[in-house]
């Protein structure tokens, strides 16, 4: 029987993404009261009287989504609960409540284990979360963190991604690239002097989850479609053109990039467009307002807001992202997202 | 400096429940629309018009909770759900929706995780919830899997484990034992001919929550309290006279003995009692009934719920659970709930 094997497929050749399209099919078994299931920031229930319930799920794995000589504790509790309510923002819903789950290495020091916790409870206490509850194990390796939120919003002023149309525009709350410039100063890709370090550093770790903004962007009543900026503008504004059947151009003069990640890209060399572009963990609100109401939205979103806004590009009617160059080229991109499992 | 060191306290001396207790203060930002937080079986949220929502999460590690040579994927997959629709039936919930985050070893196959999620699916169908999302990421080691479930109730309906008063009876719907029996025979700590040893393992590994009968216990308005038998009769007894400040009175020989576990006993020659008492993962619900009630329940419950119903004994006014033997000796038990860090 020399050389005959049965070939095993891995999920680490299948990829991440296929898997998830493999089994998201034929699990909504009692459609009543579920208005969104898979495929948005977070599953919507209800409606109860005029709310809705947001809710949304994230993993964080020791060595995987974060290594502990590059964040403290604190502000690893800290991101755990910003980037689940970064989700609920990118619905304009509420925080109200979260539960975490912890797998924990029985060598972890109670210390590190109470910073932790410190930082999950400020943010919580900064956004009006409860914690309320979870589960806590053992762990045979690392420290694995899971984290679901749930929020509530009015159902008629829930965005999902899926409603940008042909002409809106596209807007964003804050700049970018600067958590992926602060991910490659504390892996020391990038050198810079230690005051310009530790903005962009703090940057990537301990984002702000918008959920001022995503409240008045919501609350608006003008927007069309929204999504939090996690795995990079372009692959986001994908997800949002895919999921409505439509096309988007960014202006790359437009992206909004701060004085730090400019100063760190003369020092360091390189093209922060670049980086705006294709970094993630940015925790901004990539959102989309018809043409025609853009002027009423900005007046609307600058009374009640305290945070910027800046008009990226548009939507156009057919399909794919491109980027128009400062000298006026316009360049088709391939979107992908970040797959877990190759690493790519 | 030869010797000298800070002692850094790790999570395996601290022990998992004083670690969570050490925790769970001062969690509640928020506390409208908040019903009960940490401390029963799912933590409760609302009212929304009459109804509220049950949550609960639970964490799945590989060689703490699992161990893929001890159950196939597919019966995995349904327990992951299962205990989880368990903690919403103890509370008289209707499951709805559930959330499912993955933590994969890259080198595991695609069909072993394929059967897995058929089991997630089946066990959802046949209680009528939705898988609704989730998050999927590589593992540097073993799996774990974290489910989040979410039902529903009406508010007037929730049973706690705070409600049980002196006088009350104490009721179980089904048997106890088989599956700590069933454990053991996979463990090859016990031996049994095959169809003896099937049924045992597969209580151990199919547990079925209790979801019918949950609904009809709570339903009455005659129960007072109620928890589901995870970590064994004597300990879930003792969660509930804990909540409730009074303690239990057990009678041995009330005890619902399988005549499977009888069988097993006399061939390998224990005391099938001592099993029924501390053995866990029953996922039977344990629940309270004044007395002057149980009558009437009796009489609903039969005529409504195909499980069987066994009283167990008493709550009583002094804390503290006694077992009565057969010879009619009381004698006071010392109630411990498993501590994964310790693995007591």
């Amino acid at each position: 029987m020399s050389g005959i094997k049965s070939r095993v497929l891995r999920i680490g050749e299948m990829g991440e993404f296929a898997f998830i399209r493999s089994i998201q099919d034929g699990s909504h078994f009692s459609p009543e009261g579920l208005i969104k299931g898979i495929g948005d920031d977070c599953a919507v229930i209800g409606p109860y009287q005029d709310r809705v319930f947001l809710i949304t799920t994230d993993l964080l794995v020791e060595d995987i989504h974060f290594i502990w000589d590059r964040i403290s504790p604190v502000d690893l509790g800290q991101k755990a609960v910003a980037v689940n309510l970064s989700d609920i923002a990118a619905m304009g819903g509420i925080p109200r409540h979260l539960f975490l789950s912890l797998a924990i290495p029985p060598a972890m020091g109670v210390e590190t284990l109470h910073s932790f916790y410190q930082g999950i409870k400020a943010m919580c206490e900064r956004y009006d979360t409860n914690v309320l509850g979870g589960d806590t194990s053992a762990s045979p390796d690392g420290l694995t963190i899971n984290v679901t939120a749930i929020g509530e919003a009015r159902g008629d002023e829930v965005l999902f991604r899926s409603g940008a149309k042909a002409g809106d525009k596209i807007y964003l709350t804050g700049t970018l690239g600067d958590s992926a410039a602060g991910l490659r100063l504390i892996k020391e890709e990038f050198s810079a002097p230690a005051p310009l370090a530790a903005v962009l550093k703090e940057a990537h770790n301990r984002p702000q989850p918008q959920v001022e903004a995503g409240r008045v962007i919501a609350q608006s009543g003008l927007a069309t479609a929204m999504i939090d900026v996690s795995d990079g503008v372009l692959s986001d504004l994908g997800h949002v053109c895919g999921a409505s059947g439509v096309g988007g151009i960014l202006f790359e003069s437009a992206l909004p990039i701060s004085n730090s990640l400019k100063a760190l890209a003369e020092i360091n060399n390189f093209n922060p467009y670049e980086l705006a572009l294709s970094g993630g963990e940015d925790y901004q609100l990539l959102f989309t307002v018809p043409r025609e109401d853009a002027g009423q939205f900005e007046t609307i979103f600058q009374e009640n807001s305290s945070s910027p806004i800046y008009c990226l590009g548009e939507i156009t009617g057919e399909e794919g992202i491109k980027i128009v160059r400062p000298g006026g080229v316009r360049e088709e991109v391939k979107v992908e997202g970040f797959d877990h499992f190759s690493g790519r």
